[in-house]
């Protein structure tokens, strides 16, 4: 037996006990006469003392070998601490040793295993194992699955059953890129890895399984943006017998029920804004709503006053950014560089500030009268002592840009705050977005969403107008969970892919499976998936998934640590009837 | 709002309530003048009643529209039935329908949705959808879903952390054959499937994370026999600062924990058996301990005395079977028939009946006495009234085809009990078994399988003969479980694959980064993982591994309901680098 007990359990009532503990040396303290270790595993530290009074010359000695690292076990006594420290839990207690075995040795660690280490990026995914070491990153993975089990216990408590859907299944060009797995005992053949179990669950919903959960990966081979990873966890679930109120109730329970149980955060109904007012009000489908600035337009109050840069364009629209009416003109012109930078590509930025003895002073007095701008102002809902920062041009980009520079305003002014949360459903998407590229219209969500009964009228003469059954769960301006209510009828299904641009041949071939089993009594359904490794890390107080991803990709899809993907035998390729076609040998 | 209740919860106490149900059309029993329906769901099955007198005529004419597996909803009363059905929770009331909505219609199931169903195996696969519907298989995965909440649940109150470790790895030729994906981005290199998570669980041990759980899938291209599936779950599990013992008593605690919890079957302390000790009194080194008939060698009773047979082979042994001493000499004759087919490959079978009358008849009675007979029934704790069956012939091979006779009988007698539970732990396994097609080392386990301390001066002598601290929990003959203690150390680790005919540069290629983990503090740990398909089949009664899997593959590796694996783009491949070299087309 290598411990009778952890390092973070010993206390005063411990005193007198002689214990066995195991764990990694965090530091020694050599005083020459007296040596204190810090013993440490995932459940805390305990101080060791060797002491040249009470311990032997041989111990003494061995503990002075001993180095950063080093996995050692020790048997000793539960003295109380002369000076105690408060700051951990052991804090009243020391161990007097009198055996110690050193389990294994360890090399300088390539960075200190601390809070705060000063190991880079690079150097802490390589080795990894060590990182894992370190508390912030061991926290978030043991939070990681407290979170997880928080999940299934609450889902399962609702009826809810865990399903596992395969890995292997068949590619389907549409939508990104899949993994493909080619198979050696169907030559010339591929399994794709699964970008959702989409099709499953809903066959499930048509096998009468009537709730589906799973947490489960996912794989999509996109180029890799950062903070995207090639695989991905979601938290599956599709319910049957549902309309989008039975939806969105369900899973405000279950995102509720984290937020008390994991954060200790109670919210009440989650408000709910269309697509539509999303776009308006904060230029974005995901806004962060623990804070204001949202948008007003003031095309009505701007335009025609002799401003030739409003009065040509679509849309003028502006925001009140709170208590930065003191900007100084070095910051204000730091703010109109931000927008003219390629990432948010605007041409340039209008400000007035209100001040606090109620005047206006702005980059446009020319043009604009004291009550021109108390008009804005009352639009913007500014107060005094706020800073309006105004843009126009093309409708849809201006409220992109603006929507970026009100994210900037917010992260500057400390206004997202990691503790503080506000969910909110995102409804009334549209089912169809045009893609310029292709010259064709793409699913928004997927294919198998099913559009508004009331807008079906217009799938013929105005396909981009149709709004669909789906919706957003976003939370601190992030999508955390994205689902629709699905198509249940073969003849929707086959007009759907139709109107995406499908042969009936290729429609039959890749989803075929689907629209047949439709025609067996399919019951409605719907479903949702919520992102893990995001919901994770938001409810975290982060927003880098990668901190609480075990072992994560980098934006090459690499694992620098096992040093994948890499060459594979020929015997492997030619049992998979496969060659090597590479450009960049030729 | 579908439905106010399911299927299976409405009872006395809410007659006279107005409800909406919705579900399958089960049943539809048209008496002209009424007609009951069976609406079914998850939950269970309602009555619906039509009736002339209290029904309006559009009502009547629309219900009898109804078909089997239409998808309805309806409104109504709930009343008490005339006829009570005692056989159902529902059966005391039924619903008097008001309202009929018929929510998708189903042309007719290629086979019947019913407990006993008339559709084969094929049909029901390439129609999981449907078979999914029928109690017994909808069953099987409600209880494989409960199955996986109760070791999650147990797991984690005993402080294991459930942590996600990556899909996308590393190739690695040893061992079984991999799937491998293409990386698009990493032009010409490859990542592989997990056989299983083994070395990713053995680096957060090294990281401190000191228990780790986690359900995963795992993928095997193997060629597929009888009931495997290229990939399965498995329940892994690996802890920290343990020696065997812990293992055994964690895991233990584990398995009684799901007996008790999901069968109500109490179990004591597993009985241990060494590899050797399995080899020898089962043949096996998974024995059905659920009854009896253990070997027993007869060398120094049945040689020499004359039978040549026996006289010139390295080992006789034999078992006693219970209640079979009056076997026709049809009987016998199957048995030796059984023992001779190829599957099996014994030259031949002796019986020996001991007689209700105390006396002994034997198919070599020329050659021995009734004392000679008396003595091998004493060796082989035969009883007034069993059968004697006895084989000859290298000690190995004899053991393993007197094993499947054992098991063979014993399913003819009908002792392998679905409801009677016998775990037990074989321990000792060897370190090495030799391979003679490779002419070199196999690791028995794997590579990272720890040698018993006190084997290892043997590593160089004579390997073979090492034992390791590797364990395998065993349930009803069946593998559940296997696990090991695990080599933590660089040396050590680098001996192995010595051992196994690695090349230093080989190992460093493949495993380098766990050998370099080592150096930096890597504690003593070890692990197992359990086979969560067969648990669960096992648990459920069952044997057959498909019936627990919602989606599984046949023998060849396809999934018949999608058509997977399938031929890809063009695109695709050009895009991955490679091509299609295929050999039946040359």
């Amino acid at each position: 037996m290598y411990r009778s007990h952890t390092n973070g359990e010993l206390r005063l009532v411990n005193v007198d006990q002689e214990i066995t503990l195991s764990g990694w040396v965090q530091r020694v303290r050599d005083k020459g006469f007296m040596i204190w270790v810090d013993l440490r595993d995932r459940n805390g530290i305990t101080q060791l003392i060797f002491d040249e009074e009470r311990s032997s010359k041989t111990l003494m000695e061995q503990a002075k070998t001993l180095g950063r690292e080093f996995v050692i076990q020790i048997k000793g006594n539960v003295i109380e601490r002369t000076s105690k420290n408060p700051n951990i839990p052991t804090g009243e207690i020391e161990i007097l040793v009198s055996e110690l075995i050193i389990l294994n040795k360890s090399i300088t660690p390539p960075f200190t295993i601390e809070d705060e280490t000063d190991g880079g990026d690079e150097l802490r995914m390589k080795y990894r194992y060590l990182d894992i070491r370190r508390n912030p990153v061991r926290e978030n993975l043991i939070f990681r699955s407290k979170v997880t089990m928080a999940v299934r216990n609450y889902l399962s408590k609702e009826g809810f059953i865990d399903v596992e859907t395969p890995y292997l299944i068949k590619s389907t060009p549409e939508g990104a890129r899949d993994f493909v797995v080619p198979s050696r005992m169907n030559e010339g053949q591929f399994y794709a890895l699964p970008q959702s179990p989409q099709t499953f669950k809903q066959l499930l919903m048509v096998g009468g399984m009537d709730k589906y959960f799973q947490i489960v990966k996912c794989f999509r081979d996109e180029d890799l943006r950062a903070d995207r990873q090639p695989e991905f966890t979601q938290i599956d679930c599709e319910m049957a017998f549902v309309e989008q109120e039975d939806i969105l109730n369900a899973f405000e329970g279950l995102t509720r029920h984290l937020l008390k149980e994991i954060k200790g955060v109670e919210i009440g109904k989650f408000p709910r804004m269309t697509y539509d007012e999303a776009m308006k009000t904060y230029g974005n489908d995901k806004p962060d709503i623990r804070f204001d600035m949202k948008f007003g337009e003031l095309n009505d109050l701007a335009q025609n006053k002799g401003f030739g840069v409003f009065d040509s364009q679509e849309l003028v629209v502006g925001i009140a950014v709170p208590g930065c009416a003191n900007y100084s003109r070095k910051q204000t012109d730091k703010l109109i560089e931000f927008v003219k930078k390629p990432q948010v590509g605007a041409k340039g930025l209008i400000w007035a500030k209100y001040n606090e003895d109620g005047t206006f002073k702005s980059s446009v007095d020319k043009f604009f009268s004291q009550q021109d701008l108390a008009a804005w102002a009352e639009r913007l809902n500014a107060k005094k002592g706020d800073l309006m920062l105004i843009m126009a041009g093309e409708s849809d980009k201006t409220r992109t840009q603006l929507s970026v520079l009100r994210m900037e305003m917010a992260e500057t002014l400390g206004l997202r705050k990691p503790n503080e949360f506000a969910p909110l459903w995102v409804i009334d998407f549209p089912l169809l977005e045009w893609d310029e590229e292709t010259g064709r219209y793409h699913a928004m969500h997927h294919p198998f969403t099913s559009p508004k009964p009331e807008d079906i009228s217009l799938l013929d003469s105005d396909p981009g107008k149709v709004r669909a059954n789906a919706y957003d769960m976003v939370l601190n301006g992030n999508e955390i969970g994205g689902g629709s209510i699905r198509i249940f009828d073969k003849k929707m299904q086959s007009r759907m892919f139709d109107l995406l641009g499908f042969t009936k041949e290729d429609a039959q071939n890749q989803f075929g499976f689907l629209m047949n089993a439709f025609e067996y009594g399919a019951p409605p359904h719907g479903g949702i998936a919520f992102g893990l490794d995001r919901l994770v890390a938001i409810m975290g107080g982060q927003e880098t998934i990668r901190d609480f991803i075990a072992f994560p990709k980098n934006n090459s899809g690499r694992d620098v640590m096992i040093d994948a993907p890499s060459n594979i035998d020929k015997v492997q390729l030619e049992e998979l009837n496969l060659k090597l076609d590479l450009k960049d040998l030729k």
